[in-house]
């Protein structure tokens, strides 16, 4: 669905593949509907960005923000050992940056999350909370 | 080796690994020595960080400004078709953004680079005349 305001529409493989948490300040917050880590992705609510650098300065330094602060929240709140950032696009062109909390031992440990294997859907209760609980975290 | 001044030493591996480009206003620039892509790693330079949340907002700023600026000299310079970011640290915890340019159809195309086969060395004038490129495109 296009906001009006502004023109961004979120791309079908993502509202497909994600379950919505909730708007932060640039970026619209979804979570992966993959239990076997815990993986949030960021999009800037803009038309027509693919890299870096089609955002102006400002929106940068927001995403920055906000992808250090889902970060934060996932390690603090949900207690993994490293946060993986990654923003690829190779197949879905609008960007978006992943940030996924790893465990050490984990089903693609050490190696990265992406192409690997078959996403594991959350049961219905499991993601309410897991999305409850980053929406507090986030207050979004 | 050790920075006296700032306490910050480049990990071990990431020097294995790669080549000096230069020093950018946060970061060390490197060239990983692997030519099926265009992979230059930002080394922020400061002692003890692993997650984006260890670095202070201004380090933060200065990080994606130069993250974006490689990008988009990599793509400007070397005509690929997307710039793909990405902070993993699962095997090197020290912080590090890889950069990388990819094309459709180079090596791992559309996956991720991370993990994918063995690293191609560059030839040494090959590498120098990236290398190159690269400092005069960054003014490093």
């Amino acid at each position: 669905m296009v906001d009006t305001a502004s023109g961004f529409a979120l791309h079908p493989q993502l509202a497909a593949d994600c379950h919505e948490v909730g708007d932060l300040g640039l970026c619209r917050l979804l979570l992966l509907d993959d239990r076997r880590y815990t993986w949030s992705i960021l999009v800037p609510r803009r038309p027509g960005i693919v890299e870096l650098h089609d955002l102006n300065e400002a929106d940068r330094v927001a995403l920055i923000e906000e992808t250090t602060a889902v970060g934060q929240a996932l390690k603090q709140g949900f207690g993994g050992d490293k946060v993986n950032v990654g923003a690829l696009g190779n197949l879905v062109s609008q960007l978006h940056v992943h940030v996924v909390l790893r465990r050490v031992g984990d089903a693609a440990w050490p190696g990265p999350v992406w192409g690997h294997g078959r996403a594991q859907p959350y049961a219905s209760a499991e993601r309410q909370a897991v999305i409850r609980k980053l929406q507090k975290a986030l207050g979004c």
